[in-house]
């Protein structure tokens, strides 16, 4: 349920509403736009009996009964689309951004060489992986604490902000302390304990979507976040698991319109781990633009067949940037809608 | 088995490799473009000993295993990509076209208006169900032979060339007796019957991905047609079966460089049966040719609230219009590959 | 909707109820239990107004209106479970019957041998391609004519009815004359044509569920069969595809309870194709018999690894003996229902 | 890679063996059987070099290359059956168990009402969930600590086992400290750092399988809890994801003895969650047990629409009592194998 109070409603009038909710038993999320303040009422069970209290208050423009159980991070909950910043590069609302980088963080002359090269290229944020979720307890798991300090030093020499993932709620505040915005991995999405510990990190947190996972179901765990008091979260389209095994996952490339149609959040999409082939990376990549995506997530590596992980699914340096310059053409002429 | 003649293999040469193949029991598939002719080795069970008494033979360049079982469909069988001309119009190896219409023909005044309608947009052939395939034996089964007269008359008066499909083995000749290309359904790719009378038809065919088929089942029932001797398949992308329940089926734009790879038979997407909905066929549309594809299909109605089927996907000629629009500028900056 | 008469309403109420339902442009489907007559009320399209009509008739005990698009299939439609015999053989509501026999006829030998083994271990009718669905139009697509010849062949020696497969409507007349019920392959689940022509042919129909559809749809398929005039379906679940990939189906074991609670007509299970693998065709037979199942179908052999197809998945008498002897315990024990 | 010591193989001789592993940058993992002692060699990366220092040396009988990444939870690894004990109570290798228990933890009424009634019927383990897992920020998350609390009070009372799940690596020490056993929930499968903290926490494990995974990703799970050393891991299946609505999820039963040929582990089913409907909960349970599981997990409440979460499949204590009665006949008639 959301209580939309009027244009002119006082802060006043706006906090007698809260406190009737708080003393119903339920929690109100207060948002603002241009058109004015609104209270989602969050808490599970009938809101009847509060809609019934605050109808008549003063200040009170309206009620809604809200369907979908996302409240914060619908449409319905916010009209305008969401712009997140990372380290003052903006995504979504019409603002785009191509975040690049190795699978993992190898050594020093890995991530300088990649870090310049994207930079080079368009990149406007850089990613790597310092704690790899892997299948086998016996692949290499990443360099852990090494690994964020050499993506430190990429940030400290190009400026590019770094987007690195947490797959530990322990790890959370050590990983927040160096990266500029948390990776969610897409078999974390469902990991209540650490969508609860990002929501307080203060950070921008990109969500990928589970591999068989729902359109409500990832809202659901992007409201885990929001729901913590985080209102910034970029939800990342990174393929499902299909019957198809010619391709590592099954881009759902209508993911982007529709999950713009149901949220105000950025939508993003990864085209390396949603197809699992380098010569296929391309041609996603620009599908997802001309589908309206506002940024991408792309793994890119100085020397791809080298990499330690996720080599096949890789572009080099060279690929990356003919990538970037066929986006040119095409972002003035991709847009939503019909 | 391919076996690849030398450029300047003489025709009795060719002749006599194919007559100690047949003698082995197996059947041989003759091809040609600019590198010279091939012969495809078809038929089941170990081909070394054939492979062993063609290797010397005079005008023999060299034989090729080949791993895929869609011998005639995949790019070891023919390099180049192929050009299927429906009614004229070319699809495929850069000749891009639309295929527009209503899911049903319903009536003289309906199909006419689509069609001239579509035509003014850019649209260079005409879609129009007359045989529908439906889940519930109670549901509306389509015009039949009246909608094949209508489509005939929409035709004259246009110019536009007809995709329509079929579903039942004893309708062929009927149905190709007006239609300029067969349609098979995704429910009817794996009906063998179908798919063979078909290939014998002497009609392009227009042949949908099956809703739960892999890449491979699909270009194995492109074989089917192609081994009766017909060489003009065109695959459409459809969507397919996923959990997501948002829109009617999941578009895998990845089957478009995916099919390119694999195949040299033209491909094209689908966007309306592939969503379900509408307000998603534009970016979708938009999505594909930013893939590659070469060519659409789309469902479109003067008045989709009032269509007898597919009402909710259907765009109306104002949309369409808009969308082809849109594609001008998309379709220079497209193209597959890395 | 379904007009459900009165227990004694007499054949001239009855009549004149089904011409007010025609007058109003539907048909009607009769059934008579031991409650009385029911006549289901088909077609598409609001019902409302016949109900208006017909509520008061003489004879009308009401009217209820059916969810479901299945009508005739549905426990709606037919409370009683329906008992389909197969040359005598009763299989349904409390009538376990084991249908056995090789994927595809090879040979008179292998046939008769077959046929006896399975008789002597219990089975009650035999199975046999003579028309085979295959992927690939280069595997054997079996013996057509002389299959079906030699499958009357073991019928006269043994006395087993005969199911085996038709896949194109051409063919029904044809296997019509030998079989004594049609079998509908998981590929054909919603080949309408298909589905009409065996709805005419007057023989029961085992109908296998597509590998990717619901039970509604499957349901859907029974109808166009029932639709048709013929009551005798029965259901088979052979395993859905899935993610895994050591099974060749995953077989739903709770297709059986829940076809039912949805439907009067018999269910029966494949777990020679619902998992690809001898190994497991026991325990999945058990499975089966344990929820409920109304009959198996499985694939044996006389030399597994000599079969021309499903060599993988397919009992040697000898384990098809062990088998049944073990299902001689399980029966008294299963039951469904909580 | 797998080294066989002989049987008569000293600890010296296997010792010398682990040394020149560890100095190859290998790890170690020492398990015994009746047949001997046998060596996996755990790590990534080409292990011929290490084979060609060990095959000659004292006391090595032979070197197995183990195609399987899950080592430890392979047959390969161990040929014997694995019984895992909780709380006295053991499950596999012949010895059968059912845990029942509520959903959540709602009261020490509930708990001890329920606790009291499964023990009658037969259970020898109780499940509760104090932490839920929720889909929803805004659901009922569970009682928590007050929950543990009273699954100790219910135990002390019945001397029943108790198995809670836990979802976060912070709370394993908590939870591990009253449970008997530790259950990693299907949405966790793949939470790795908290497979290996309960592989360090002394506990048997209930690793259910996830929604979406495979065998090979399960085991490959379950190797994470087995390599920090805990070799109490019990499988369950617990319903995959499909397209089929009318059930919540698929259960795949040829899981069990798919996994009893892949694996030692005991596996067990969960055909509440596996369902979602109370009615079919009997019919899969049965199914389970005659495909060979060596346990069930059923969700039991003494007033199931009163639950507060997964009430509709739930058993009443009348209807739990009544499947254990079935069961009574159906264990000595089931097992695996052909």
């Amino acid at each position: 349920m959301i209580v939309v109070m009027a244009e002119k409603a006082s802060e006043e009038e706006i906090e007698a509403v809260q406190r009737i909710v708080d003393e119903a038993g339920f929690r109100t999320h207060r948002s603002a736009d241009r058109s004015g303040t609104a209270l989602g009422v969050l808490g599970e069970g009938g809101k009847e009996g509060v809609a019934a209290l605050v109808i008549g208050m003063p200040g009170v423009a309206r009620i809604m009964p809200v369907d979908v159980p996302y409240i914060l991070a619908s449409t319905e909950g916010r009209h305008e689309p969401t712009t997140v910043e990372i380290r003052g590069v903006p995504v979504g609302a019409g603002h785009f951004a191509v975040i690049a980088g190795p699978c993992s963080v190898e050594d020093e002359t890995q991530i300088l060489e990649t870090a310049r090269g994207v930079k080079a290229a368009g990149a406007k944020l850089l990613r790597g992986g310092a704690f790899k979720p892997r299948s086998s307890p016996y692949s290499f798991q990443g360099l852990g604490k090494e690994g964020l300090r050499l993506l430190a030093r990429a940030r400290e020499e190009t400026g590019l902000g770094i987007v690195t993932e947490v797959m530990d709620p322990r790890d959370v505040e050590r990983v927040g302390g160096v990266a500029d915005a948390l990776q969610i991995g897409a078999r974390n999405m469902q990991n209540f304990p650490l969508l609860r510990e990002v929501g307080r990190a203060g950070l921008p947190v990109v969500l990928k979507r589970g591999p068989s996972a729902t359109y409500a179901e990832w809202l659901m765990a992007a409201e885990y976040v929001l729901s913590e008091g985080n209102p910034d979260v970029i939800l990342c389209e990174r393929g499902i698991r299909t019957f198809e095994t010619h391709t590592r996952h099954t881009m759902d490339i209508a993911a982007i319109p529709a999950l713009h149609e149901l949220s105000h959040l950025p939508v993003i999409a990864d085209p390396s781990h949603g197809t699992g082939r380098w010569r296929m990376v391309a041609p996603l990549a620009r599908a997802a633009v001309a589908a309206g995506a506002d940024g991408l997530l792309i793994e890119v590596h100085p020397r791809p067949r080298e990499a330690w992980s996720d080599a096949s699914q890789t572009l080099s340096l060279e690929h990356f940037a003919a990538l970037m310059a066929s986006l040119e053409g095409l972002r003035p002429v991709a847009r939503t809608g019909p």
